[in-house]
């Protein structure tokens, strides 16, 4: 029996576990994509908890760079990049619930070279930024195609990285703002955490009627930090498979694997995202593990893990984690 | 004659300096307040450059504290605070021009005592928050109501303070997105910055058609950084003229007095906030006061000066400014 | 009489606020300059509380820069920069107490031009240095010589700027460390506050017996942060008047003038500089002038006001300050 | 064969892979220990590059919480804390060479439980700190001692951990500075980064002549961030190899393990560690494995993992890693 079956979204979920009606959301269905995570336009799709879905998502660029000639300030039109998918709407949900998304499988779509990174100026981690605002020159701009497939990331002529997709960008709209598809914050959105992948459930705290489950921005891979703010970015087929959890009151997202358990934080400066992510993390293990405060404390002290997401988008975001065959999870 | 006949807006608004019709926007015919800036909603009073207008502003509590056992976190109901006026649409404003905002007077509004500060739990520059999340307990909440007049704040029995009014939350909508009136950015919003205040002429880069001004949230005073996060907030009567710039690229908030010009910057870290702020203030040297760009950097070092607008909301502000004596402005 | 018959020098100070001893230390008689502040040298004074002194500094380049062709990347050895005089030992002087240093005067010494900035490759507030690693390239280096005297800093053909002369490094050795004089930290150092000038009075935490005073770094003006991360850069000649007083446990750096108090803090990120001063301050409200501990936080809120020192050294300084005016100083 | 083989210490070092003389630092042999990294002592022992050591490190406390009842406030007297062996000089190092530093093992010393955490006031990166200085209330202090064997650490009776230990601190002299053993830098120090472990080889630039190699403050375990600011502390036998690598310009820590190399950053805020580790990984792809700049910093975001060490210590410290297998080292 899979560990699923032991889930936060099994043993808590409206659908307790079985799986609801399939539906499919192609590209040509989407027809409009979104730039916001927002509840200022109509459900493209309504589903049941237990539902799962078939979603065709595409590029962070919208498929505007076809080649590596394409440079992202020349065939892009700020603020439309990172274009989203959805909104879908899942009946029963409203604020002070949990959407439960599991993530089934991702895998490339389009033409090969179907993977694009690039060097965009005033973008990245190791560069001067709008807000890191620098006196320095821009490197020069830059765009690199990749073959990707499931067997990899073919990132040059020597090297092939292990194909490990995830969605960049997935989350739920918040209650009153419609806040940019580039931003993450503590309803999801472009945390850029390479632990939204395939195998993983990721908990949102619900804000508006329906939840308004939006997603884009799938990647081929990343390392930790998607240090020039782009990665392997492709037109991804996702499957997912969505559930309610009624009245539990998360701060921010969750995320459940086979082997541990996930808080989130989108914050600057870095050590913020830090503090959000272990915060809840103490305060989860206090909460459904049994722990005592300070110990709880403790033990994230000495066994707590951390993944860094991205350090370029708005937010930076970071995940704390910790197994949970320390904790009887 | 005024100094303002030598202003940015009076030498390149399309009013050319003169004086348009006058228009009232009162807190019943406001009906609805707002509580984010974006172009979600309809205008609510439509204006040509050049008019002015008298708005009817009610606290960043929407009233709710009107005693000092009115604690936030009952009778407050998030997101919904620091409700805002408008949107004012400005006929012919479009994204690439610069709105102009003339502060020319603000009075309190409303019962004795009309001012209100609070101690709200995980809020503030001295105690941990959802963001700088700590697990040390909150400080006790708690609501201060002082007596404001043009006289002055009666702090306390033995402490007066000027009344130094200024508005908390000024600014034009996003282009697509809808953003928490609590929050600052480059559009204008929830500044909290002390300049901008009667005398000042603000000026704000366009992002939708109409420019959709917003305001709200007018302060007896506020020291530097805004400490606990509740300035001597009031209901006020505010008085502005608006003009249209048109063609002029702003990359953020600008402001101008009598005597100095000020870039201003909206960041976290806090140092994100002062290189925006000095980068756009070297780059205005530069374009519009004759200097090559080291010494325009040299002259910033030299003789900047910085205002901390606050050190508590979701993106912390900062000015940066120059006197006009030293530059021939 | 003058305010600083009141001040905490004069009724807390050994020397009851009477004036001892003159002395001097001229360039010659230091000799060596040092590039650390700590305990592990020999003192090159020795005084008496309320004693005065003459100090001839000489400037952060240690004099190499002479002619706007001389770069410091070739004439600087790093990190042999910003020599300081000292150290000066105070009798009776222990961890516990503090030391108190009222600043007298500060002249120009030298030939003219004699004041000096530049642009350094990796270090200033608008370009990517060491810690703000980025892989942008440096802008090009630069200096620049200008006339100071105490008519004015010659900044160029068109604009002369006031003389505002300070101490940019001035402390006490920590207890065990010896660290960098390019460093602010709680015993002083390279805080580059303008506010350390003539007519203040410093009051510097001892940790080492005999306090262990050095100064150097003189600036004939600054703006707010120092932005390109060197001021107007000068030799001096400084008088001051040194005081002890016994007991007074402070956490930091603390200023008075005739007009306010100040509390400085100096960390990264600049939040946490000014968190640092912010809560010295409110302690200080509340352990001399009678605040309760919530009405000190609002009385900041209200009517603190921010100077930033520094944005570029290894720490950032800020001062937070509250007019003596309002609080019965 | 061993990887070590092919390491940059067996292929540059001095020793070009050949073991010296055995070297041994009893905690007796010590003596005293030193609370500084600085060059202001003398060398407590000298070794030829190839030499191998044990040493006998002494607790973070120094030994003095000894049980649950030793409140470190009570028992410790600050600055005198994370006591250190050496400094050891090393022949032939000046300024400009790196010092190699292959750790062989570590294994737990004295009586059990010998593995001490506790809960300080104002230390920790879920609390209110001297730097991030809050008004809210510490929390309780708190000791809790636990087993550590080579079979895990005991943390409770239901959770026992790997044992996986690691060199808090360890180090090279600055130039001219003495730096608190409690601060991480580019010399080393305070790094808390669980990567400096039996199997790793970490590479320091030298400052001093001699190099001064400085240790201490074993962890039986830890997890990433050191989130209360204190690991499984404990006395510990290390054993260690050195080697000296001539006319290597490092600008900071590296370090190699069979699997991977890591450049190490230490600043605050975190994302300045994280630039800083980043930065150094990507000229490191430069210079020694023939990636173009650009190349190297698409590579690092498709593939760089980061690792957080402490995000509590004076500055944070954090390690940038790129796998072997990828780049042909």
């Amino acid at each position: 029996m899979s560990w699923t079956a032991h889930s936060y979204m099994a043993r808590k979920g409206v659908a307790q576990g079985r799986t609801g009606a399939e539906h499919a959301l192609t590209e040509a269905a989407q027809g409009k994509f979104h730039y916001v995570y927002g509840p200022y336009v109509e459900a493209k799709l309504r589903i049941q908890p237990g539902d799962t879905l078939t979603v065709e998502t595409i590029d962070a660029f919208g498929g505007r760079v076809k080649t590596e000639n394409d440079l992202p300030t020349k065939v892009l039109d700020f603020p439309f990049v990172n274009p989203q998918n959805g909104p879908i709407h899942v009946e029963g949900a409203v604020k002070g619930d949990v959407l439960a998304v599991h993530i089934l499988s991702i895998d490339p779509r389009g033409e090969q070279p179907c993977g694009t990174t690039a060097l965009i100026p005033e973008f990245g981690g190791l560069v001067g930024t709008g807000t890191t605002a620098m006196l320095n020159a821009p490197l020069p701009e830059r765009v690199k195609k990749m073959q990707v497939t499931r067997a990899g990331v073919k990132f040059s002529e020597r090297i092939t990285l292990p194909y490990e997709p995830f969605i960049g960008t997935l989350g739920v709209s918040p209650e009153i703002e419609a806040v940019s598809s580039l931003t993450p914050d503590y309803w999801g959105g472009n945390m850029d955490l390479p632990d939204v992948a395939p195998g993983s459930i990721v908990y949102f705290p619900v804000q508006h009627p329906g939840a308004f489950l939006y997603l884009g921005d799938c990647h081929g891979r990343q390392g930790d930090g998607e240090l020039c703010g782009v990665a392997v970015e492709m037109a991804a087929t996702v499957r997912l498979q969505v559930d309610l959890i009624k009245g539990w009151s998360i701060p921010g997202v969750r995320l459940e694997t086979e082997d541990f358990i996930m808080s989130v934080g989108s914050a600057r400066p870095m050590e913020d995202a830090a503090r959000m992510a272990y915060r809840d993390l103490v305060r989860w293990l206090v909460s459904d593990y049994g722990f005592e405060e300070s110990e709880a404390y403790f033990l994230c002290t000495q066994a707590g893990k951390v993944r860094l997401g991205n350090m370029v988008d708005p937010k930076y975001t970071l995940g704390a984690s910790m197994k949970k065959g320390w904790i009887g999870g």
